[in-house]
């Protein structure tokens, strides 16, 4: 196989980012230093950024446009959760040597379908050869009707909690990939194997339930770090204390089938990170349109416990309503990540 | 000396990060996934997004207040040369070790100080722990009255090009700090040694030219990949040629010294590099007020050249008016930097 390298930061967003920036006139097909913005009238902007680094947040093998995908998908989750609608981002790309031609299609396509998926575009970027490993850092951009940001410090004593999809596919799909062995030991089938992976490698935060998140949550959050480290936070945060009921966490058939087979333990799944799920707090008036709502939008929503008024006291309870405890309550960004070792 | 290590990102957000959102109603505290912003009415915004790495975009080794301030800086001189007002940014951060409580302090030190310097805030950020050097990541946004974003593309023959504040020192500064020994041998007093060491280690983009630039310049953008090559960039991307006079172009006191003396060639300083001043062409009827504005803003702007209608033809006149040859034109920030080396 012959090599086909780029060897210039021009002809690399040429060949590849212009065609993403394609319908954003602000973005002046990257050939400028800047894009610009005219924000929609009456609406906020929602910001946020998120990096992706090979070997600490993918595995060093993944592949290129699965990378791409997870780096939008990332921020995309965090803007989601806030009931912004995704609009634009900039990337930063860090590349450990002159890339082939194809590795840059590759990741192209990744970002191509992922923000065709959760409805943005590139606006801006800044592409350099780095010496460590691959490294992408998005700045995602959202839309909201003025005012209408979701916090995560508002959080009411008797509000209720729901999260979005299913919970702990991710870790189970980290764990897999690591070890192509747990398959069989999990009795999993080619499928489930396939699904809990995917959910690890190219995560789909819930783009339709932006609206439903802004009209009717009071609090909200993405779940990244684990469902009992971000439900500690969010109650941390807005001073409030909370309770969790295990067996009401929503897990995919495949995750169902490891648990059942008491191949992993539940604890495992609640601290897992990685869900890319929306955490949500809804006032018990609103929760049944609340509910309405999200499944109109083809998301589902599980009600899993509700905020109290114990300050920043937050449990887990099993079914016998005993409070579980855990060794960890899940991820810190900060220390090496799993996918690291 | 006792090691005083951080190894919590919620930690590092509230001691070092938090305190450069204070005054930003939604940053909330950097408690939050994301940060809201209200567009100011009646304006637009503008995003860049740029990186420094370690060894690459710095000298490994940098101290931590001088990388910070760099890391925003060739930011803000992005949004200066399109006439926006720094408003905010964020900043994803990888650290390739838990940092040091005094590193951290010191690193945010810098940030205090270019924040207050440019007038804009932290809103966001990501800080995680990588196996590489260590990356800033920023976002930068600015705020514009709308329509009057400055682009690069709208040269026209006829008009007149001007560079603000002087050409060349970032390179020397680098060469110098590459090799102490240079100061020497180019007849450098201490104080022209420091002068030209600042450009390159933390450069300061013309802040109060913005609002000269929006109101006077038909195009602009900043130098960062030196002066040859970004106006051929800009004479390339509106389809226009045009002509410097290598004689006209600004100089500071050391680096005339320098090339008075025949140490280094003027060739080594037009594409030399890391400029971050504003490259801007202006109609020749308004040439005067652009010029009066400037003066008024407290940065000089020098005329030192044209464009006209030879497309894409662009040509460097020495003081006997003959086309200067160049073995390069500047920077790829692709390719690996002389920083690196």
């Amino acid at each position: 196989m012959t090599t086909d390298k780029v060897d210039s930061e021009e002809a690399i967003i040429a060949a590849f980012w212009a065609p993403l920036a394609e319908g954003f006139p602000g973005a002046f097909g990257l050939k400028d230093d800047c894009a610009a913005l005219s924000p929609p009238p009456g609406c906020d902007l929602v910001l946020t950024t998120d990096s992706i680094v090979a070997g600490v947040h993918v595995l060093p093998d993944e592949t290129p446009d699965a990378i791409a995908w997870k780096a939008l998908a990332v921020n995309v989750s965090d803007l989601i959760a806030k009931g912004a609608s995704p609009l634009a981002y900039l990337m930063s790309l860090g590349l450990p040597e002159a890339p082939e031609r194809e590795w840059l299609a590759a990741f192209a396509n990744g970002l191509a379908r992922a923000q065709a998926a959760f409805g943005c575009r590139l606006i801006g970027g800044d592409t350099d050869r780095v010496p460590g490993p691959l490294s992408v850092s998005i700045t995602a951009l959202g839309t909201i009707p003025r005012g209408s940001f979701v916090q995560r410090a508002t959080a009411r004593a008797g509000d209720l909690v729901y999260v979005s999809g299913t919970i702990g596919d991710a870790a189970l799909g980290l764990a897999l990939r690591r070890d192509p062995s747990l398959g069989a030991r999990w009795k999993l089938d080619a499928a489930g194997r396939k699904q809990l992976e995917s959910r690890f490698r190219m995560p789909s935060p819930p783009v339709a339930l932006a609206g439903v998140v802004r009209t009717f949550a009071r609090a909200a959050m993405d779940i990244s770090d684990g469902l009992v480290k971000d439900f500690d936070r969010l109650c941390r945060t807005a001073h409030v204390g909370g309770r969790l009921e295990a067996a009401r966490v929503p897990l995919s058939a495949p995750a169902s089938t490891v648990v059942g087979n008491k191949c992993v333990a539940l604890e495992a799944l609640l601290t897992g990170g990685e869900d890319y799920e929306v955490l949500a707090v809804v006032a018990p008036e609103r929760a049944a349109e609340f509910e309405r709502a999200a499944a109109a939008s083809g998301h589902s929503v599980t009600r899993i416990g509700a905020i109290d008024d114990v300050v920043e006291s937050v449990s887990v309870l099993d079914p016998q309503g005993i409070a579980m405890a855990f060794a960890t309550s899940g991820w810190d960004h900060f220390r090496p990540r799993a996918a690291a070792d």
